[in-house]
């Protein structure tokens, strides 16, 4: 990330992760939310429920900016954390914007659609970071390639500072 | 628009128009951004140049926040008034979302492309206020509907204040 | 089109309308549809009812291609007469695709629908053809351009057989 | 599937896979695309080289249709063995469109491209079948689930004639 983003720019984390996740993952994202608001980053999510929402939460709560990238074309389908909202109406296909629209991805748990938003995050090269204490996609892959075009791999967190320290240092290359 | 919106949500407006338009139309542009702006609105654009840039560098200079939505896949392509970048790698099919992001649209001038756009806002029945004076699709479609499925106009305005007030009785509804 | 496509490769003509028309233009729809699966050419719609559905019924009774390109994820939402189905899950916008997908495209009547797929057609510079009689955005472009990015215009064919020829020139060059 | 679609209505296979794979890789995915034609299944890919064209040329060569889902937006970027070409301009959003189109799925090795179409494909509950030799991803998800949704898992096949044997199956339910 050597090119230089316009002044004004904010860069943008896009946190993925089930609809429906149990209490504790829940309340992870909304940590990372809010920690990322703190930062100064807006989180990009899905728009929906579980992680998404969480994460939306944590980010609104803590001042930040919070934007839904939705399946659908209706506004009112986006949890109301979401202070800006993309409707798509393109379904599942909108997976490939949310990882787009990442400068970062974070992703904690996960099943097939946020498998698909790694996938293509990795295809378009973002860092991906993952917490591996609620399963799913983040777990199997922490420190794992997706494929071999990369020489990079998915890179695993210990913790939410853990992951603020990361970020920084990504951003700061 | 008698939905109620979470507390939170800012309201956004699509300004959309010839990525080439003259001095004129972008100063017009610019002086509606920064109305925007100043009116509490986020601004959204197709993050390119001509009445996009010109829109969004009123807004941002104006202190408001301005998103653009980008044809290709790469945050550097948008304008640098841009301060949150949804980069959607799917070429000209991205006007669909561009309109689909605003709760209105603005549009001066325009070709094919912002004519797609307006086609889009019409679609999903978003109030579509166009400006005149610098020719393109929002002059002919000014005052006329794009077919029969809505009983409403393209509403022409007659200056930004104009559509200043009628966004505010818009969204009072 | 003086690039040469691969020898096996099928052209392909998307027709395009109103998912509602009047007999009459039906009738045209059916004859075209036919017309085109006798001269070799695939015919590719939107997929659903109206003038997609006519042109599909003509060209499938003429042992014709016939591809439907729908807005929804179900091919069961496919008018009965398309033998292929590409569902796209991104409703409207998948009318940049409808237009892409076309050597060429002709039109039948149209509202706001038609009207976005005439614009991205223009963009992708693909050859237009109308048909006046049934009214809609193809009696108002006929003979007109959509903007000043072509020196061409939106071509108006007098009968089926005059869009036949015109197909054939369009081809040879 | 116990839905009904119409007679005239041909099914749709999606192979997909590496752009480039081993020359045995492409030997299988040619026989499979030649098993798939004889079959009378029209084969689906995303129309570039590898997998995609061997699959695509066994099928044209078997004497079947053969489709290409391109991910930009002209088509003589599709492998010559594509008879019937969509461009889409959405990069590689378009896997959720080549997923979507198969009545079924057919992986053979795969990176993060070939990972996010079989994500889609369990999505939108696709029956997926893989072959193992060839490793990538195919290989590690044979047998597995993607994630909860559903109780179903990425079938694996020891043969060509062992897929045609379980298609079959699974159309006639």
């Amino acid at each position: 990330m050597t090119d230089i983003l316009p002044a004004g720019r904010i860069k943008q984390i896009a946190v993925i992760g089930d609809s429906e996740a149990g209490e504790d993952a829940h309340r992870l994202a909304e940590e990372i939310g809010s920690s990322l608001a703190l930062g100064g980053y807006a989180v990009i999510t899905g728009g929906g429920g579980g992680i998404m929402e969480a994460a939306s939460k944590g980010a609104a709560e803590a001042g930040g900016l919070t934007i839904g990238i939705l399946p659908g074309t209706s506004k009112y389908q986006a949890n109301c954390y979401c202070k800006l909202v993309i409707p798509t109406g393109m379904g599942h296909a909108r997976n490939a914007l949310t990882a787009l629209a990442g400068d970062a991805i974070v992703a904690i748990s996960g099943g097939a659609g946020t498998l698909s938003e790694i996938c293509f995050g990795w295809i378009y090269q973002k860092p991906i970071f993952v917490f591996k204490e609620y399963g799913g996609w983040s777990k199997k892959l922490a420190g794992k390639s997706v494929d071999h075009r990369l020489d990079s791999v998915i890179i695993e967190c210990i913790s939410v500072e853990d992951l603020m320290i990361r970020l920084r240092e990504t951003f700061e290359d």
